[in-house]
């Protein structure tokens, strides 16, 4: 099952895309996609319904991220080992946990806007996990009837902020627009095995990004164990699970993000996500 | 005005404590003491309420988060030169920027849990500021418009998790419970200068932290305002703006926290916070 939301920015309805690829409105069923609606029980009920009884909505829309009041964007960093290598890392003897600010999750196709006066913004295409039953030390076994499903994240990252400016990454990861969600979330069921799905990005046109989750330092399941011994993971959070190599900061010069550039991204079975990048505006 | 929220956890009503020192309900005029709850010209009107026209509650109550619906717990790292040196790092050149999961926040008298196989958990009294209109690219002169209060907070941290499994910080930040906050919102207005408040921390009755925010390398408005570059700042937001000298890590030699222990702390206008600390159990 694919689930989305569509409409304008704080105005999203939920959905789903049948089988046929038609946008179809859910909002009969269920009021929003929100964390309480990823519980199995609930996803169970949506995935009964006959998607031909629901109203066709017309197309194009506007995708908003999948989920609505996600109330953690953990991140993890260094999970290929080929981008370790670009980065200049050493491989992480365990997962390396960092979080992005709930307030730059976006639609994703919205507009990736620049930091004001920053230099150094850079794409990162990575399978999200979104979690569906709370999960608190879980073995690895078990971990994954914890993911509700998956989604296609681009983890921007302004390097100067993230690498520069001491020692913690979070300033760098959490800028407003940094985390473009969507445009489905691909319930567990659909995508079957999470360590087998190849991941691409372009930057105007030219392949930047090439990868396979399989090539994962730590799989799905070892993140969602190991990060529920730190804290408790809840319906609606999610995990970026770090990037394959092709990033602008691994480039020779590195390449970073300019105004006018267009990121395309995306990742078997989980769609597309396409962004324009724009300068620093005042938006409020 | 020092807004409250009351009863047990889950179900907490808002509440303010008058001049008194008498829990008063403010169910009557507020559904809860939410983000939107905030604003400058809600916390305007609820000032405006004769407190002893409100239903008096009886106490002792348990005291939840004052406030809901926090969607970044943000903190600052070695923001007092003298814990800095306590911990053997340098004063940084900027805030050091992590972030404690949302779902650590709890009462201020809730019991602390140690993780599973903790053995570094320590205690850090912090003053904690409540973000109450959305921030961006603030100047420092601007910044304390933004901010609707402030409250107490104790930044419970795993050493090991935070220092020893990998470069950053979050892991040993943001475990269950380690997020005390309260037990009042005090509004900006009745605390008046952020910067001369004296902080203290006692576990099982011994001194061990003592400060005064005057100290601090960087000042509230520097924080809002240095923050608000990097990502919006919106109601309800937290931002705990480190820890004088004191902590467990600092001593020789260290000294953690084990079950049975009573940490109580506190923040001069900003009323005091008592945890036990407990074993781990599973909660679920």
């Amino acid at each position: 099952m694919k689930l989305l939301r569509y409409g304008p920015v704080g105005g999203e309805k939920p959905g789903l895309l049948d089988a046929s690829g038609a946008l179809r409105d859910l909002s009969g069923h269920v009021a929003d996609i929100t964390p309480a609606a990823l519980a199995p029980q609930v996803l169970a009920r949506l995935r009964a319904i006959d998607s031909q009884s629901l109203p066709k909505v017309d197309s194009p829309q506007r995708y908003g991220p999948p989920v609505s009041g996600t109330r953690k964007f953990l991140a993890i960093g260094l999970n290929y080992a080929d981008h370790a290598a670009e980065s200049n890392m050493p491989i992480p003897a365990e997962p390396i946990l960092f979080t992005k600010a709930t307030s730059c999750i976006q639609g994703p196709d919205d507009d990736v806007m620049l930091p004001r006066d920053s230099v150094k913004s850079d794409w990162e295409v990575e399978l999200g996990v979104v979690i569906g039953k709370t999960a608190r030390y879980v073995e690895e076994a078990e971990a994954l009837s914890h993911v509700a499903g998956y989604l296609t994240v681009n983890d921007l990252s302004e390097r100067e902020y993230q690498l520069e400016r001491g020692s913690q990454w979070d300033k760098g990861k959490g800028c407003d627009t940094f985390g473009p969600v969507g445009p489905w979330l691909v319930t567990a069921d659909e995508v079957g095995d999470p360590q087998n799905l190849d991941l691409w990005l372009d930057v105007n046109g030219r392949r930047m990004q090439t990868g396979n989750t399989r090539t994962m330092v730590f799989t799905v399941s070892n993140l969602v164990s190991y990060i529920s011994r730190f804290m408790t993971l809840e319906p609606g959070d999610i995990i970026t699970t770090g990037t394959p190599p092709g990033v602008g900061l691994g480039m020779k010069p590195p390449v970073y993000l300019k105004a006018g550039d267009v990121i395309r991204l995306g990742i078997e079975k989980l769609g597309e996500q396409q962004q324009r990048v724009v300068p620093w505006r005042r938006v409020d």
